[in-house]
């Protein structure tokens, strides 16, 4: 069965970098699969990078065969002292720079990790092509994460919290698609028992799906991963609630049980 | 042989939706290759997003091995009660939401079609990964269709009216392509006659392609899957003409043998 | 070992026409891998796609197996009396029209090249679906370049130049990338001696990377593939030296060994 590897940066679709990632990874192993998950991140938005990657890291972490390796460079640092990581994370594995890129996909896992050996070859400005890539199809062709760097410490966060039956809870705005949904980094249970919050001072319903509201009305659901998401049906919550990436959000539970 | 599968969405290529398909694709048939047609389909287009759908059944209509498989998603009534549907078009498959989507396609043709069964399980606000990914692949792997549905019963229109040697006939756009081309839903014959068209007022050669006319001049020719098409060389016929897609179009016969 | 095609285009992202061309490659090669380097070369812009052409070449060039074949696509005058070639540059093949596309990745090298046969049957807008892409499919199966065409020459520059160790040089602006880097035509050693340019009226360091220089600051550097480059960290040199592609550029050595 050959690897998978894929790939997720902010290096635009113009540009052949996304290529250069894929030749590197095929000139180790050339019958690896490549996945784009996307190259259009904003430049340098590691927020935005890091809800992608562990977004990847869920819906290909039940893959047949051998374990998916997830390549992610938005990497303003290139070139620089930051390290580079392949972390095992027992499934899956993360190749990346150490700049909190690789932290949500990381959360409440127990790893084991390696910074890559930087080469001399490896050009200082596309290190994830030289460096990160390569590594990444070593994964994917089966090869022991210890062969790959010295052993290394990385701080793991704790999972989300889970949405209350009551109360309030603090959290931030962990991704705002390009339909203007908001993703809250808080988890939503599949059965809950919640039916009104506030959020940003407007009182939204909590539903199944947001065909389940009438167009232009504000509703939360959990979302395609498990997480509390918030959008308008036929608009945009992000815009509608002034939101962006990395924004605080308080929620409270209005109705309960 | 592996099968194949074509994905044909409004995601966006910024967002990790599209990479989820094809996840939901190799872990029912991790064999399938699978092509991205396009995600940039604008949000809730059905008229591009058919159009779309319709080139790719074409241009891999002939594909040896087994049929392929043609995923289209442009969905905004996702989780309501509108029906997901499999066909069996006799070389092809389509899986797609039953709003309109898939018609183009199956214009003209005899099919066999199922109703896809909802889990429960499946994400209300993603069933495109949950529901008609893994169905695509089934169908990919060489599963038959009895297997994944009830059947049902779907409307087929007629093929589009071919050009008249002479006279007048009245159609809409199909698509404005990124280069401005205008598709009229009308078929052009590969060998043509006709010599002169006026068209939103304008009179047109009828030429081979927009090679023939100097630049920015208008010129209509049969375009890459049979229909007619209107471009201005160098330039955009869509804003020459004001057109946009699903607008009528009255094409009157000015020169004929 | 199947073949490699790789795909530079100016089709966008939106239209089929990305896919109408692998479904040309597969039908005549179905196990062919097809890497999407990009589609979205400015529209008509053949010095970007030229640039993204010979960077193609360059990252696939060592790849393992059968020789890689890039295939081209800025053709406005697709369908015209332009010639399109087959070119096998020992190692790798390039696949475009003869309208200046293709003169970068052939640049110092000894090459064989044919002129493909236009048949009936293509349709004269898409000439890249029709005869293009099989014929790149053919190469990548293994087939030779002499079944594909008639023998013809081609016109090859020399190597770009490579920085003096002092004094000036005049050339051009070979690629402007998404993050504003500026590419200059000429070639920086690995080993550079030069330590201050002058370029466009601005002295600027010549480092190892943009790392090297302070937030804001322009920096010079080798890239990726062995050419000068000039940045601005965490911002794009383009807009600072008010630069785009084929823009003529006077460099002067300033500080040397």
């Amino acid at each position: 069965m050959p690897g998978l590897v894929t790939l997720t940066t902010d290096f635009g679709r113009r540009d052949p970098y996304a290529a250069a990632l894929e030749a590197a990874v095929l000139k180790v192993a050339p019958d690896t699969r490549v996945v784009h998950v996307s190259h259009d991140v904003p430049p340098g938005d590691i927020v935005t990078g890091a809800y992608l990657l562990e977004y990847a890291s869920r819906v290909f972490a039940d893959g047949t065969g051998s374990s998916p390796v997830h390549l992610g460079v938005v990497d303003p640092g290139v070139g620089s002292g930051r390290r580079i990581l392949a972390v095992d994370c027992a499934g899956f594995f993360l190749v990346g720079p150490d700049n909190g890129l690789l932290r949500r996909a990381l959360r409440g896992r127990t790893v084991a990790a390696v910074v890559l050996r930087e080469t001399v070859e490896a050009a200082p400005t596309f290190q994830s092509r030289d460096i990160m890539a390569p590594a990444a199809a070593r994964l994917a062709a089966g090869e022991g994460l210890a062969s790959l760097g010295d052993p290394t410490e990385v701080d793991i966060d704790p999972p989300a919290p889970e949405l209350p039956d009551h109360g309030q809870v603090t959290t931030t705005v962990a991704h705002v698609d390009g339909f203007g949904t908001v993703v809250a980094d808080i988890r939503c249970p599949a059965a809950v028992a919640v039916k009104l919050l506030r959020i940003s001072g407007r009182e939204i319903q909590l539903a199944r799906t947001f065909s389940d509201v009438p167009s232009g009305s504000l509703v939360a659901y959990r979302g395609s991963i498990g997480y509390l998401e918030v959008a308008v049906r036929d608009g945009s919550a992000a815009s509608e609630l002034g939101l962006n990436p990395g924004d605080g959000l308080a929620i409270v539970v209005v109705g309960g049980p």
